[in-house]
């Protein structure tokens, strides 16, 4: 299915499952959504925070339709998130009723992109495999703040043979505006996650720890984290593991 | 001299000339000064013109520190021009009396950080060797539009050998952050330049046509250019050629 046919889904609300493995070779996208007033501080957090924040477009106040897909944001993603005040008050298909002429659109680079790269290389993803969203966690690696925007990375986990790690950093260090290489390999501990069956979005994958490597990269859920610490009086994000599609081929 | 050294030349007002060739292998910057309300859709546009507007600092509201300068920002450079309501209005060694605590600074890379390497690989830099303030001018290359924030973009000029032309090419996109590669070589006319000895910033200097060809880069006059038709109450930007000298080495 082509980005617009697999988005005319999402839109018409006859799928809204998770958009890992979808439309190969485009580009996926993390959404934040945030009135004016918070614009400034927070595009200025994705450029100090490149790795887990790549912006790949951004709407200005009250437009919908993206430069880099032929899609209405209110609508063509499966799921999103509600936040007020920083606390999640629901999960909805489709966001035209809560809209506002003061919002403004980020969408940032996601894992999913690089992901197919991955498979290609002959590597097996083991949350595709098991049917899950990537599981994510909160670390301790902290982000460079700007103005109210502070808080500490969120990263993304895909546990890889032994034989692969080496071929997986080398080929995502070349998705730039896909979170680039990992930000820590091996070791959960040293970032500050606890357990890696308890991830704090997404969901668990199984794996067996002798014959794998947790490897990790900066995930587009860090802003999602961050901006909650803000306390926006609103703010809308995809569903965790629930991107735009956007009509953009990956760029290598 | 170091750059903090010379700064202090600057902030006694002991000097006040271009810095162009000062304190090789630093990075220096051009300013732009822009009360908050403009500061969004500023951002987005360097963002969207990266080319002619690479970010390399910002400094938040009231902010007079940049990050990659042990300096202040409001007395360290040379030289500083007001523009009020579009139109510029003076020129002067040191904005402390005008500091607004809800101006933001924008630092952007400079052609001036590329030029040591090229006088390394043995290239002759005219304007160096006259003694001149690098010629820019206004082009008929339009930038992308963020907001308020639209125009075409300039360029600083540098006529070379034909025979270093590929070699300058190769150097100067390494320095993603100071232009990169030229974005124009030979005819003038086809980027809307009709009179080479009438820049429309800097100094004109003197080649021979028939035995140099001018090469064309991005040049953060260009933001100055933009800005100034938005017209914003108060704009404040380094005086043409007269820089920001940073505490970062150049990066490759």
């Amino acid at each position: 299915m082509n980005p617009l046919e697999q988005r005319r889904k999402f839109r018409f609300q006859e799928e809204s499952s998770t958009t890992s493995g979808m439309c190969d070779n485009y580009l996926q996208a993390n959404m934040i959504i945030l009135p004016q007033e918070y614009a400034f501080d927070f595009l200025l957090f994705c450029m100090r925070n490149s790795k887990s924040c790549p912006v790949v477009d951004v709407l200005e106040p009250g437009v919908t339709r993206p430069q880099i897909a032929d899609a209405d944001i209110r609508t063509d993603l499966p799921k999103y998130r509600i936040f007020r005040n920083g606390k999640f008050t629901e999960e909805v298909k489709d966001i035209r009723s809560v809209w506002q002429e003061d919002f403004v659109t980020f969408l940032i680079g996601c894992s999913f992109t690089f992901e197919k790269a991955l498979l290609e290389d002959g590597m097996s993803l083991l949350h595709q495999e098991q049917k899950k969203v990537v599981p994510m966690y909160n670390t301790n690696i902290p982000c460079k703040e700007a103005g109210q925007f502070k808080g500490s990375m969120v990263v993304s986990m895909r546990a890889l043979k032994p034989e692969e790690v080496e071929q997986a950093v080398q080929i995502t260090e070349k998705f730039q505006t896909s979170h680039g290489g990992p930000v820590h390999i091996g070791n959960p501990k040293e970032i500050g996650i606890e357990d890696l069956s308890a991830p704090d979005y997404g969901e668990p994958v199984e794996f067996n720890e002798e014959s794998r490597i947790p490897v990790f990269w900066g995930c587009g859920v860090t802003p999602q984290n961050v901006c909650l610490q803000a306390k926006p009086e609103i703010m809308i994000a995809h569903s965790p593991g629930h991107m735009l599609i956007t009509d953009q081929l990956e760029e290598k």
